[in-house]
């Protein structure tokens, strides 16, 4: 039977999702208690990875086992309670044989959190970048809408990522703010390697009024990494949720997209 | 010179606020850096003390220097930028050399947080107490109203306090709540030892139906410890806030009162 799991964590003190050889992961941490408490070796293909000290509330995860033991409603608890307090699994469901957690997401959603106030909150450190200079926010919004649609996201791409294809689809990409914290929410097909980072650290650019925002879609074009802002630090993003065909309906697909390419 | 200092802190890695021989504390870090900038030695007076683990947002503390060569408004940027970074000076200003900054407090707000939700969240696990068991919400916003007023507080009073009289006004006593997070918020003209967090785990009792509602006034007027709650564990628990008559007008002392002593 395929398990497929519902993750949060705060990624402050690990070095990301994935395992590694040298280096405390979610996903090892989340495969000793697994294999401990279902007595036999369990390895976890994640919807997602994420980076060193990027956080996540629904990053997905499954694994196989021979036969389980428990009723699935009570895994969770039963797996929290052998966790470290920053890894809290929320839920637990049967999914087929062929499911792929990665390749049968429909969409993802990552939230970047910006701290725009005149000092740092202490609260907030592990969970916002600090931007004390003024932003200018409806700058800001202006300039996210020109992410929505399908594009080349080349210019919003680490170098060095082995994807195939650069261009993806980003279904909403919307700010909020409320008091002194700016909330980045994108929501979107697939995302390229520090895509949201990237994008995050673009309107931040558009903010300090180092870039238009009319110029973000000029810089989608140019494909070029170096017109883009920098990349925003890990600590303000969080997986917030990885959508399948099972979980509740959502119409972000039917949503008008604004196409730049058809400017 | 006296300055009053506004200081905000995640109390979780420190043994609270107050000095101690053995063990890191806000107050002690903070004078360490406030006599390495001043180049004399420094000692703050607190308006509050708080245990391990508990938060502030609005703690005030002054010291007396000689003399200063910054413009004061800079002050808490130069010392944030010397302070760890779970400790944050938010405002600084002058007062008279006779101010106190805990007997001429006017008001302090606490703040308790309570995550009622059937799994812990990795992102509050150091800011509030998770109680999984479902509560019932209306029954606690009646009984918190019943600490309004001036009561003898000695039923909700740590044993081994050395206050000299446990009689204290609570100017408001509230619950909200925010999906799955329910937050009391308490300001009174001050508290007796760990009294907001026996309060919290009274209300908690009368959440879980252990205490009916209307049962809190008696349990005042019994002035016995055994009949209150449990103690609140100490990571829900936030000083937000201390007021002082320099400090924005507020009308709490014109609410009118629930007199329990009338009933």
């Amino acid at each position: 039977m395929k398990i497929l799991l519902t993750v949060a964590y705060d990624g402050t003190a690990y070095c990301g999702w994935q395992r590694q050889k040298n280096g405390d992961t979610v996903q090892e941490r989340l495969e000793t208690v697994l294999s401990c408490l279902l007595g036999q070796g369990v390895t976890l293909l994640g919807s997602s990875r994420t980076d060193a000290g990027v956080h996540a509330k629904g990053l997905r995860a499954c694994f196989t086992v021979d036969d389980l033991l428990v009723p699935l409603q009570k895994l969770p608890m039963i797996i929290n309670n052998a966790l470290p307090r920053d890894i809290v699994v929320t839920h637990a469901r049967l999914v087929s044989e062929n499911f792929h957690p990665q390749y049968d997401a429909i969409s993802k959603t990552y939230q970047y959190s910006i701290l725009n106030a005149p000092y740092p909150d202490p609260f907030l450190r592990n969970y916002s970048w600090f931007v004390p200079s003024r932003l200018d926010y409806e700058s800001m919004c202006r300039a996210a809408e020109f992410f929505v649609g399908t594009h080349d996201f080349s210019a919003f791409c680490a170098t060095g990522s082995s994807a195939k294809t650069t261009t993806r689809t980003i279904f909403s990409s919307r700010l909020s703010r409320q008091d002194d914290l700016i909330t980045y929410t994108v929501k979107g097909g697939g995302f390229l390697y520090n895509m949201v980072r990237i994008i995050t650290g673009t309107l931040v650019y558009v903010g300090l009024g180092k870039i238009a925002p009319q110029a973000v879609a000029a810089i989608i074009l140019s494909k070029d990494r170096t017109l883009a802002g920098k990349t925003a630090p890990p600590n303000g993003l969080t997986l917030l949720q990885v959508n399948y065909d099972f979980d509740e309906r959502f119409d972000e697909r039917k949503e008008i997209c604004f196409d730049l390419d058809k400017l």
